[in-house]
C-alpha cells in the first residue's frame, strides 16, 4: 500500500513551537503549512478548512470547520479547549503527553525546596553567616525522604512522580477513580475516600484532567482534611481545585502551603499578561505560584514532536493511531 | 555472659547534639555524662581521661589522653581531626553515617535548581509576569533527566546520590579507586582516567574523603577537562578540590558552576563566623555557597544515634563493632 500525501496545518501560536525541524520527521510527500491563531490572513482559512491534518489547541464556534481533517492533533495533553462536536465524523481527536518527566523534575524540585534552604544559606553565607551548619543545633532540616506523597490522579504524570518520589525515599500514596497496583505505590485509595487520602499525606500532587468529575473535586471540604503541616501542589489543571477554598486555606493556614503551576486565569492575546486568580494569591507568603510552566522543556517539545510525527505516518500508511480521546464517529 | 557497665562521655557541641534521648536507646546500667569542648570545668578531665567511650569528632595533642577508652566513636563520618596515634592500644575508633539520604536530597535539590527556575517564576508571577509560560517558545527549559551525572568516589553517599539520579532519568558515570559494578551506574572509570572521567560528565558531585591521597585530587587540570557548561559540586571536604584552582575557573568561566558546601576554612569558638576561603567566592554568581549543612538533617540525628547504641552495646557485650577504622592495635 502507498502512504498518502497529507496536507497538515499547524495552526497558532502554540503549534508553532512544535513545527522546527518538524519536516525531517515526516515524509516529505507531505505538505506543511504555518497558520496564525486568529486564521485572518490570506488564504489561511481555505487553508485551515481544506487540511487533512490539524495541529492546534483549540476548535470552537468562532473558528472555520476543519471540514477535511482526519486528524486533529492536539501538541499537549490537554484538550479541554477543543469542542469535538465541531470536528467532521471522520477524524480523530488525539493529544500528546511526553511532559512528564518535565513534570516530575518540577514537582521535585519544589518539594525538596521546602526541606533544603540552599537560597537562604547561599545568601548567609556570603555574609559569612553559618546558618545550617552541621553541628549547630538549630541548624537541623528535615528530609523529604521521610514523608508521605499522595497523588490524586494516577496518569502518565502521577506515575513518573511515583517512581521519583519513591527512589527519593518517600512514601506514596493515590487516589483514583480505580484501584492501583504498582510497584512504586504504598497505598491505594478509592476517590470515595479522597478526605481519608488527603489526611494520610504529607503533600498531596494534582495531576487530574479538567472533566465534568474532577472540576472542584479538591473543594473546602477535601483541603480541610489535609494535616495544617501539608502541602498541596497543583500540576493538573486549576478548576480541579476550588478557587475560593484554595485561597482560604492558604489565606487561613489551614494547610501549610501549596505550589501552584496550572490557574484559574491566564493571559490572551488582548491581555498578555493577568493576575492568575480572581483571589489576591500573590500577597500570600506560603504559596509557591508558577505559570502553568511545569511541563514546559526542550524534551517536551522533542517527545511531542515524535508522537505528532508517528501518528502522521500512521494515518498516512492507514494504520491504528495513538492517543486516541475521540471519533472517528 | 553478663553485659559490662560503661561510662560514656559525650565530648563537645557537636556530640550534644547526638545527646537528646540518647539514655532510651542503651542499656540503663551505663553512665552518660555531657563534657564541654575545652574540658575545663571542674572534674571534666578526669572523666574524659577514665571514660570506656568517647563520643567526639576531635582528639589530638592539646587534650588529655583519653586513656581507659575502649571505643572512640566519631558521630560523623569524617575523622580526619582525630589523631589515631594518641589513642590508647586497645581503643577502637569507629565513625557514623546515616547521612548520606541527606546529602543526596541536596545534591538533588542543588541539581534541579538549575533547571527549574522555580524563585524566578515566583517573583514574575506575583508580578503578573507569565515568564516561562507553556507555549512560550523563549520559556523552554532543560530537562536534569537528559544529563549525565559524575560520581567521584562511590561510597555510602554517591551510591545514595546514584539511585537517585538513575531514578530522575540521568546517565550516571563513577570515578573510582577501584571498578564499581552497580545497577544504577552506566559507566566506571578509573581515578587514572580522571580526566576523560571529568569530561563526560554535565555535573561531578565529589563526596571522597580527605586523605592524603585524595588532597588536591581535583585540580587544575581536572578542572580544565571539564566542560564549559558542566557544574562542580562539592559534599566530600573541601581540601579534595584545589581551592585556587577552583576560585579560578569560576571566575573565568572554564567551568559552568559549582555548588561547594565543604569549605577550606571554618568558623572556630574564637572566630565564630569567618569567610570559608581564601579568595572571594562570595563575588562570584556562578557558585552556590553553602556552609556545610547538606548532612545535618534530623534523620541524621536519628540514624547516628543508632549507630552509635548499636556498638555501645556490642562493646558491653563483648561483640564485634561495626564501621570501625582503626584499632586495637
Amino acid at each position: 500500500m502507498t502512504a498518502s500525501s497529507l496536507k497538515i496545518v499547524f495552526q497558532g501560536q502554540n503549534a508553532a513551537n512544535f513545527r522546527q525541524g518538524f519536516e525531517q520527521l515526516i515524509d516529505p510527500q507531505h505538505q506543511v503549512l504555518d497558520l496564525s491563531d486568529a486564521l485572518d490572513q490570506a488564504g489561511e482559512r481555505a487553508h485551515y478548512e481544506s487540511a487533512d491534518v490539524v495541529i492546534g489547541i483549540k476548535l470552537n464556534a468562532s473558528m472555520p470547520v476543519p471540514g477535511k481533517a482526519r486528524l486533529f492533533h492536539a501538541p499537549a495533553a490537554g484538550t479541554d479547549a477543543i469542542d469535538t462536536s465541531l470536528l467532521p465524523a471522520t477524524c480523530t481527536l488525539a493529544n500528546c503527553f511526553g511532559h512528564e518527566n518535565a513534570i516530575a523534575e518540577y514537582v521535585i524540585a519544589a518539594l525538596l525546596m521546602r526541606h533544603v534552604p540552599l537560597a537562604v544559606a547561599d545568601r548567609d553565607l556570603r555574609q559569612q553567616r553559618w546558618t545550617y551548619w552541621a553541628g549547630r543545633p538549630d541548624a537541623l532540616r528535615t528530609e523529604l525522604g521521610s514523608q508521605t506523597l499522595g497523588l490524586l490522579g494516577f496518569g502518565h504524570i502521577a506515575q513518573t512522580i511515583a517512581l521519583r518520589a519513591k527512589a527519593m525515599g518517600m512514601r506514596v500514596h493515590v487516589a483514583n477513580r480505580s484501584a492501583v497496583r504498582h510497584a512504586a505505590v504504598d497505598h491505594s485509595w478509592a476517590l470515595t475516600e479522597l478526605k481519608a487520602f488527603m489526611g494520610s499525606c504529607d503533600a498531596v500532587v494534582v495531576s487530574l484532567p479538567l472533566t465534568a468529575n474532577t472540576q472542584g473535586l479538591v473543594n473546602a471540604e477535601a483541603l480541610a482534611a489535609m494535616r495544617p503541616d501539608a502541602v498541596l501542589l497543583n500540576v493538573g489543571r486549576g478548576a480541579v481545585v476550588d478557587e475560593k477554598a484554595l485561597y482560604e486555606a492558604l489565606l487561613h493556614r489551614h494547610i501549610a502551603g501549596a505550589v501552584i503551576d496550572t490557574w484559574y486565569q491566564y493571559p490572551s492575546p488582548t491581555q498578555p499578561e493577568c493576575a492568575p486568580s480572581q483571589f489576591d494569591f500573590a500577597a500570600l507568603d506560603n504559596v509557591l505560584m508558577t505559570p502553568h510552566m511545569s511541563g514546559w522543556t526542550q524534551g517536551t517539545v522533542q517527545r511531542r514532536q515524535a508522537t505528532l510525527a508517528d501518528n502522521i505516518g500512521r494515518l498516512s500508511r492507514g494504520e491504528p493511531l495513538l492517543n486516541v480521546l475521540h471519533g472517528p464517529t
